[in-house]
């Protein structure tokens, strides 16, 4: 492989020829070989590409950057932005915990790529942009890195969790309304129980989805708050008078997202109750989202000895020989998502404990969790939408089988002939293996008709929603 | 000990004599010796006394209790809840998952009670209120426990979590304002940083928890959704016509708290993602609460070599030879806390994702643990304020030395007499362990007189709050 | 209340005049009024007794004590350990993390009561045994309470959770013997499967128990290693020569228990890891238990309407109405069990973590959670397996059919007509709701005897254990 | 892009015409796209290749496999082992939870690429190998996937954690004996206590290690355990006589390692105990490793304003502008990679709890948290040890000062002049702000030969290691 010479204060480091990044880049990739190369989240690329853009037009705002600068500096941004230069970020999760690398990585690749565009060769002649001196200008990376994580965390939640999720939402609504006159036995602590729809079931997930949702956009506003213009230690040291309230108006409005600047610049350098928060209802709705999809396959599973009371579609070859092993597959990977969520949850709660004084050095880890968790649930809620909810449908056979066997009908007699009597049928029906209907009949308590008038299932699922 | 013969539908139970609990309570008992006796929490049965009382006005508002019986039950009600009976819920928490035997525990001390006030002796005569027809009139276990659990979790977040927050936060924006002008060396990665005021760092705990209590009271309102209503799987089977609001509405008087009926009583009971929700929140709080006693005992440290830039209460005798050797007791006891808090948030989350089709049943474990957070947040925190935040003092004589021996302080001197110069003299005092400002004279880049005027650390701790 | 004055080196304190505690433990619960009080878990208090009985021989032994003192300070423990001054330890958990108040309480206890032992007045005349200078020599609170820690937390799990857990392993055993050839369904993806015997199923349960078990025992050496002799920072300071391993001995006499003196006392006063070690192995037979309790109730559910392959006991009355409701209680206790131990991992977890320099200021916390979770465990496999898994019997009826039912069994024709006439018997079957049988016969491939010579489920369960 | 078309039971399928995998690889690819493309680990498939070879060879043996499709299956799974194919499992993790899908990429992968092998163009002619009855020959997904899980955990394991825990290990050791003679002050409660030696500190560290190497090796004999030879529900079915057993010893031999065939292969199906067992050792590493990161950035913490007693490596510029600002990143790294491996174990915990009747449905995820994790620790270990721990040096100037600063020297004068003098020398030093030293003469208690001849903390760190 070719080098060229790059330099930074500690001295001279050899960076291959083809990459735009400088010496601190490739410093800290030599220096950190920990798991998966290239693991810093590319959001977190974008997320600093946006703040960067702000910054500079910022800047130059405020008089501290010349717009050729400015300019320089937003259209490699741009080009970032568009997924241009995704190779050029090659640095690990496992690096400092303020993310000063990754923010140099991004300072060097504008700064090289800046003089690429200006019609230069990279390590010749003077730079055109300086990586610290303009890129990074007005900043520091303990107060980038919390601003490129949390730009990169909205959007991914609003981006990708919440469309997800009600999308699955929106089905589950669609399916509560479309089962809403078929009765079933209910269930509780998995025995029989009285009935109920198979529409109030699913209201009751769509129900657990609402409120997750809004435990979500509870969070957003916390995480809408940007660190920039804190600088080193949150006192704003370097930054031209004005410039935190503007940068986030820039940054709000490249992203075309609520954001604006943190009220607190040392709580949002030291500690990042934000991506816990939001963290924390994204759990929540792991939470909600296995406690569906466990019913979902517990509901449909058979086809023969086990429940069977709606029918999933068959995406993939279940059992070669076997008809109707239809594998709840998709309610698998969104529990197994669940699980994931789950022990994010508890790696992002460690790390947010841990802010030293000035700062908090979990911050990669913290914002690769976040930015995990909210993919997986936003994707495998689509996948799960798409691959199965949108196909359920009852088996109105076995339903009506379960229900109709259910002893539980028989508090539906207790206003006809007694409490007493009642426990009678259900007490020799459930004795001999029969139904209620045959016993309540054979023991002269009611005729056949009377039975059928009066035992309607149909009628004991309330007027409740 | 004597007995008497409590009957239920299994059959003749044992009771101990003096005890007004009947014949389920008892089988509990002896079925689950899991752990400490006794150990259902209190709260829990509280919450029960105001749904019972609620359920009997209800019941008789709604034409199906007669107003003797309903005033019996509620008379027993206050009884319970002046604590009158706290030795007659001899239950633990790992019973059945619905809490279905502390439910009838509280039926039957509400009947037996009830038969004694009617003059009567229990065990003797028709029973004046039967525990199920009367007192559970209208109501199922699994949608009486979430509700009893929800009242107390809710009271007990707003009646101790929150007050106790916000006493420590008050103390804590007191001694904000107090050290606004206490300048003080900044700590990035631990390391030596630029400087900011003492009132600064603590403003920065003041966020912290004003974000907290901000995501606690947003959880509020699913946590103020009662079950009551839903009955044994959701659909209210067995409740009069309009009895779910207006139960709700009693609960809401008797409490002066706002709770309201569920809106889908189907996730009420299946589900406790409000639970999840709120101890989320208390979660956050633990975060943020870890964050702030760590960096004050690492502040506190010393008294000769640690940091000792603040002096903390001395409440006990540290070393009996050692004179300023105050330990950080306080913070240990809050940091511990914090640690348990994030434990029982993994047991809530575990306990949320098994409901299983029209029941959760992780019930019991589920409130034992949002009420214990609940509990050792608000208390730590009075102690914390108490015996810790509010004494704390700024060590001044220290706070000065390490600023002003902070190499940091340079960078003042970078637009007077440029980078690289400003950069030597750091660079000289490191070496020789002297102070800045002795290289920066020796090496004939400024005089004493211009030093004193140009470093001052007062003007480096910015214009941001 | 009447009190009486302790003195302690910060000045005088009133103490109520009937308690034995003195001027520090009165402080400390005047300080941390956090959580229940007395929430200190009574076995360190033992743990702390045997040591101090141990040390007081040792120390006589090595020449530091006289025997007079010796024997006063053994005799109290022994009152202690009798539980006779259970009331006297009203500390909490969250005081300060090295548990120094809680080694004071134990040292003014033995003081004190060994001064009424002698015939003195609590108060009166010259301290008998001084609580430092005697009860407390050659010890110090940060090796004396991970000293207790490990003698509590050791004696808990090999006295309460293994034989807990080997009375339920055993059961389970005998009735994987006991159902050896009761042919069932098997079920993968909750899905119908090929046949296993219920005893299979059994012997996998039996299996994760006795690994679960093996774990728990590796983790044994590592507790048994005391930091007594580690004194203040693990140097040994203040102890006569040979202490150390001394009072291991006679600890180990005491308790009957291999304890021995750690290798390393920087460690053992420093970090915790016997602690997370054995609590790691407590969750891993959390997670085993939590999968069996689990099985078994989706196989007891039913009792018309879900699995029903095993009746299990009937220990509370279910529904009033309702035969057969029988509802898996014992599961559900044991389920939420081990979600606490899989929350209170966590919080050992976070604790161990933590330890700073040469102390580990997590140490109450981490006692309390180990011994709830060793604790849990042990009593709710007693209880598991006396009211559930001792009575558990197989439905033979619905076994059978939902075996003969089945579609998989098909396979077995593979080898007689071919993969893809079996297959087609089995879709005919899918599809017509029909039994193999029938179709086989319908179709023509076989006939009805051959039909019930070749496929017998009894040959399909393999020659596997 | 062109495609060629694959065929399974459910139809055909388009599949990009230059990959070597088949129908339901390319099912699963379009079926679950949620998160990271390919994200299952190589290690998985590197599993896979090695039983898939182990099982070619023992179903020849057996008789149950010509010897040409034996040795055309071993040629593929050789080129995968060799990393030829790594572009050929696009598959991810959030898939099927019995990892089916992931077991049908390597069976047809394994198909395709014999065909090409043998001369053939793929899908062209008759299969030369089946990737159903040859490639999965005696084999299910149900015991592949744990049985390639077990393999690729237990490799990563002793190839890459232990060796770098090792090394780490030892450099530590090498410090603590380097540093035995280096006495300093010791820390308890973060607070000054009595002297102790870094080289004592050290032997800390090396001691957790050692215990956490120890516990992960226990935990090695479960891992080793196959599950292969259990097939769908663990009976075995379809596989030859004596298969287990002798599959097993093929990988043992294939990978040189201990593998066994499992003596339970329901538990081995159905639940991931072993892997919950191992990772709850990473975990306890993960606490030991936060430990000793966290000290050791606070102790080289500075350079004038924290403890600053050891020096650690340069190996990134720190700040520009501020000479001796060595930022402690590779703590942080490790401190990040410890929270991580925290979280992974609540995920694994989780998923390993989810076993449901003959199986676990959360093994991918399972998998690949274990595998990041002892990625992770082994990659951390080594960095760390590399670039920071192997260039640790005292600050002997810091670390007198603070020793010599200290006011628990006092306790050596104890024996000389008796407690009450010796208290009031520190409690006048500690009022003065000066030394002992200086007190103890202006007392007039001792003269300064006496002072230096008594005072020598080299005596107060005992005998212990």
């Amino acid at each position: 492989m070719e080098y060229r010479i790059e330099k930074d204060t500690m001295g001279e480091v050899k960076v291959p020829a083809n990459k735009l990044w400088g010496a601190q880049t490739e410093r800290s990739r030599n220096n950190f070989k920990i798991g998966t190369p290239a693991s810093m989240p590319l959001e977190v690329v974008y997320g600093f590409a946006y703040l960067k853009k702000a910054a500079a037009f910022t800047n130059a705002e405020l008089g501290v950057l010349n717009n050729e600068k400015r300019d320089l500096i937003a259209q490699v941004c741009d080009e970032i932005l568009d997924g241009k230069h995704d190779d050029q970020f090659p640095l690990v999760i496992w690096q400092t915990g303020s993310g000063t690398q990754s923010n140099m990585n991004v300072n060097e690749v504008v700064a090289n790529r800046a003089h690429q565009i200006a019609g230069k060769v990279i390590g010749e002649g003077e730079k055109t942009i300086q990586p610290n001196d303009d890129v990074n200008k007005s900043q520091s990376s303990n107060d980038t890195f919390p601003t490129g994580m949390h730009i990169a965390a909205y959007k991914k939640i609003v981006e990708n969790t919440i469309p997800g999720v009600i999308k699955l939402r929106n089905t589950l609504n669609d399916k509560a309304q479309e089962f809403k006159d078929v009765v079933k036995i209910g269930r509780t602590h998995l025995m029989d129980a009285t009935p109920l729809t198979l529409g109030q079931e699913f209201s009751g997930y769509v129900s657990q989805l609402d409120h997750g949702l809004k435990a979500l956009e509870n969070t957003l506003p916390h995480l809408s708050e940007l660190a920039l213009g804190g600088t080193a230690v949150g006192t704003g040291l370097n930054t031209p008078k004005g410039y935190d309230v503007l940068v986030a108006k820039y940054i709000a409005k490249f992203t075309n997202l609520p954001f604006e600047t943190a009220d607190n610049k040392f709580e949002a350098l030291a500690a990042h109750d934000a991506i816990v928060e939001s963290h924390g209802a994204l759990k929540q709705l792991a939470v909600s989202l296995n406690k569906i999809a466990n019913d979902i396959r517990m509901m449909a599973s058979g086809p023969r000895s086990g429940i069977g009371e709606i029918i999933i579609p068959a995406n993939e070859p279940g059992s070669s020989i076997m008809p109707g092993k239809v594998n709840p597959t998709q309610c698998e990977a969104l529990t197994m998502v669940c699980a994931q969520v789950m022990g994010n949850d508890v790696a992002i709660t460690v790390g947010g404990t841990q802010g030293h004084y000035e700062l908090n050095v979990f911050k990669p880890m913290m914002a690769a969790n976040i930015l995990q968790s909210a993919q997986l649930i936003g994707d495998a809620c689509v996948s799960f939408e798409e691959h199965c909810a949108a196909g359920i449908q009852p088996n109105h056979d076995v339903i009506k089988e379960l229900l109709n066997n259910s002893l539980m009908l028989v508090t539906a007699l207790n206003t006809k002939i007694g409490y007493y009597k009642a426990a009678e049928i259900a007490n020799t029906a459930h004795k001999n293996g029969t139904t209620l209907k045959t016993e309540a009949v054979n023991l002269g308590y009611v005729t056949a008709e009377e039975y059928d008038e009066w035992v309607k299932p149909e009628n004991m699922v309330g007027g409740l929603k």
